[in-house]
C-alpha cells in the first residue's frame, strides 16, 4: 500500500501530543506538511494558511483539521471543496448545522469524512461495548473532573463561545456513553456552571433517560485538583462494569479485565486510513446533540469568578 | 372519507384558540376527547391524564399533543407506544435527541407522526419558497418583537428550562426561513439575554451563514409593545422580498403580492390528514437545530430581571 500524504491544519497541543507521533506511526500516512502560523514541525513543509497549502500542494489528499472547533469549519468547508478526504479533531464543530453542512459538501464531491471522538478509541471501549450489548442496562453515572489549568494551559478558546467549557472533556464521555449503550438515552436535565466574566461552563450535571427506564447520569468538573477521574460506571441486570482512565481500563464487578495505556490516536489514524479508502462518511453527532440539548435545556447557574 | 377521530391533549390557549376551531372545520377529523386537569369542551368527554385516555378509549386512532414542550415527550411516547397517530405542537420537544426517539418509535410501531410548525402555514410562505428558488440570495434579515405579557400571559413554562424563553416565537421565524431559503444556514454566532432570575432568554441576536456567501440576521425581542413585528426581508439578486405579520403578507420589491388573513392551522390538519392517511413521518428538525446551535454558541449576557 502506498502512503496517503496528509497535512496537519492547526499545530498545537493536540496536534504534537497525538496525531504526529500517530501519524508517524501508520505506514499508511505520509506527514507531508503542517499550516500553522505560529508553529512549525522540523522537516516538514509548513503554509500559513490552508488557502495556500490547498493551491500549492494539490498532491496532498488528505488533511486533519487539529485547530480550535471555532475555526474549524471554515477549514474542513474549503479542503472538501478542494476535493480533499478530512479528519476533524472533536468536537467535529461548533454547531450541529455546521456539520451536517460539511456531510452534505463532501457527499457532493465524494471525499472521505471522518468526524473523530478519539475516547471512543481507547483500549476498553469495544469489549465494554461488547459486554453491554448482552445484558439490560439500569442505570449508569459519569464522572468527569479534571484540572482545566492542567490539560488546557493557555487556551483561552474553551472558555469563549463554541469552546464548550467542560463540555470539551465532557464531550468524550459522552462520546464512550453513546458508543457502548445498546439504546440511546436523551439529556432530560442539565444545570450548567458559569464562572462569572466567562462564556462557557466549569461544571456541568446531567441527567439522562433511555426508552426502557434506564438512567444515566454525568458529573463534568473542570476545578479537580488532585486525583484526576474519568470513569463511567454502569449497573446492569446481570453485574456492574466499570470504565475507567477515560476507557482504558475496564472491570466487571470489581475485577480488572483490561488495563492498558493509551493508544486512542493509533487507532483513529488505523480507522482513517479505511474511511480513505472507501471514500466513506464517518460521522456521528450523537455526542454534539447531547452538549447542544443540555445547552438548550440546561439551568444556569453563576459561579465565582475562575481565573487560568 | 370516514372522519378519523382525534383527541386533544393539553387544554390551553392554543388548543381553544387555534387546535379546537380546525378540527371543526375540517370533515377529516372529529375531536372525540381531551385531556386536561383544568379544562374542558363542552360537549367532548374529558380525561384527566393521557394513559386514561389511551386505556379507555382504544377507537380514538390520533392525538394532538398541545401541552408545554416540557410534558411533551412522555405523552407522545405512551401514545405511539400505544399505536396512535401523534401530531405535535412546535417546538416538537425540549431537545433534539428526545425527538429523534419519537421518530425511531413511530417508525416501529408503524404509526403517523406530524412534528407542525405552524408559521409554515402561513399564507404567503409557499410563494414565497417559490420566488426564492429561482434567485440568488445575498442577505436575509428576521425582526421578530413581540410582547410576551400579552401573547403568553401567565404561561411561566416558557420562563423554566426547556422553555425557551424569546425562541418559543422566534423558532416560528426559523421554520419559516429554512422552508423559503434554497439553500441551508448555519448559525454562526448568537448573543443571548437572560433577564435576572430567569431560566430563558427575553431577548437574541443571531448570524447566520450559508454556502454561498448569503448571510442572514435574526433580532427576536420578548419587551416590544406597541406595534407587534414578525418581518422576514430577504434581498435576492432579482429583487427584495418581505414577508410581514408572520408570513400571511408577501411584497416583493415593496408591492404586496400576497395578504391573507391567519388560517395557518387549517393547513396543519388539512396537512395531517394526508401524514395519518399515508402513515407517515414528518419531522423536520431544522429549527429546533438552529435553536440548539444558537444555546451552544451563544454569548450569554445578563439584562434586568423581568416581571410578567
Amino acid at each position: 500500500m502506498t502512503a496517503t500524504d496528509i497535512a496537519i491544519v492547526g499545530v498545537g497541543k493536540i496536534a504534537r501530543d497525538q496525531h504526529i507521533p500517530s501519524i508517524t506511526k501508520n505506514d499508511a500516512f505520509r506527514l507531508a506538511a503542517t499550516v500553522s502560523r505560529h508553529s512549525e514541525v522540523d522537516g516538514v513543509e509548513n503554509f500559513a494558511t490552508i488557502e495556500e497549502l490547498l493551491e500549492q500542494r494539490p498532491d496532498i489528499p488528505a488533511v486533519a483539521l487539529c485547530m480550535p472547533p471555532q475555526n474549524r469549519f471554515d477549514a474542513a468547508w474549503t479542503a472538501i471543496k478542494a476535493g480533499r478526504h478530512v479528519l476533524l479533531e472533536k468536537p467535529p464543530g461548533a454547531t450541529i448545522a455546521e456539520v451536517q453542512a460539511l456531510v452534505e459538501a463532501a457527499r457532493d464531491k465524494g471525499v472521505a469524512l471522518f468526524a473523530t471522538w478519539h475516547s471512543r478509541y481507547a483500549a476498553a471501549v469495544p469489549s465494554a461495548k461488547a459486554w453491554l450489548a448482552e445484558r439490560k442496562v439500569e442505570s449508569a453515572r459519569i464522572t468527569w473532573k479534571e484540572d482545566v489549568r492542567r490539560w488546557h494551559p493557555g487556551q483561552e478558546w474553551i472558555w469563549q463561545p463554541g469552546g464548550l467549557g467542560v463540555f470539551d472533556p465532557g464531550i468524550n464521555a459522552l462520546s464512550i456513553l453513546t458508543e457502548i449503550l445498546p439504546q440511546p438515552v436523551r439529556v432530560t436535565s442539565a444545570e450548567l456552571e458559569f464562572p462569572e466574566g466567562r462564556d462557557a461552563p466549569i461544571g456541568a450535571q446531567l441527567q439522562f433517560a433511555g426508552a426502557s427506564g434506564e438512567t444515566v447520569s454525568a458529573d463534568f468538573d473542570w476545578r479537580q485538583t488532585g486525583p484526576q477521574t474519568w470513569d463511567i460506571d454502569v449497573l446492569t441486570n446481570d453485574g456492574t462494569l466499570k470504565l475507567s482512565s477515560g476507557g482504558a481500563e475496564m472491570t466487571v464487578d470489581q475485577k480488572v479485565v483490561i488495563q492498558e495505556a493509551d493508544s486512542e490516536y493509533d487507532g483513529i489514524y488505523a480507522r482513517f486510513a479505511t474511511v480513505v479508502a472507501e471514500r466513506a462518511i464517518d460521522v456521528d453527532l450523537a455526542p454534539l446533540v447531547h452538549v447542544a440539548d443540555a445547552f438548550m435545556l440546561g439551568r444556569r447557574i453563576a459561579v465565582d469568578a475562575f481565573d487560568m
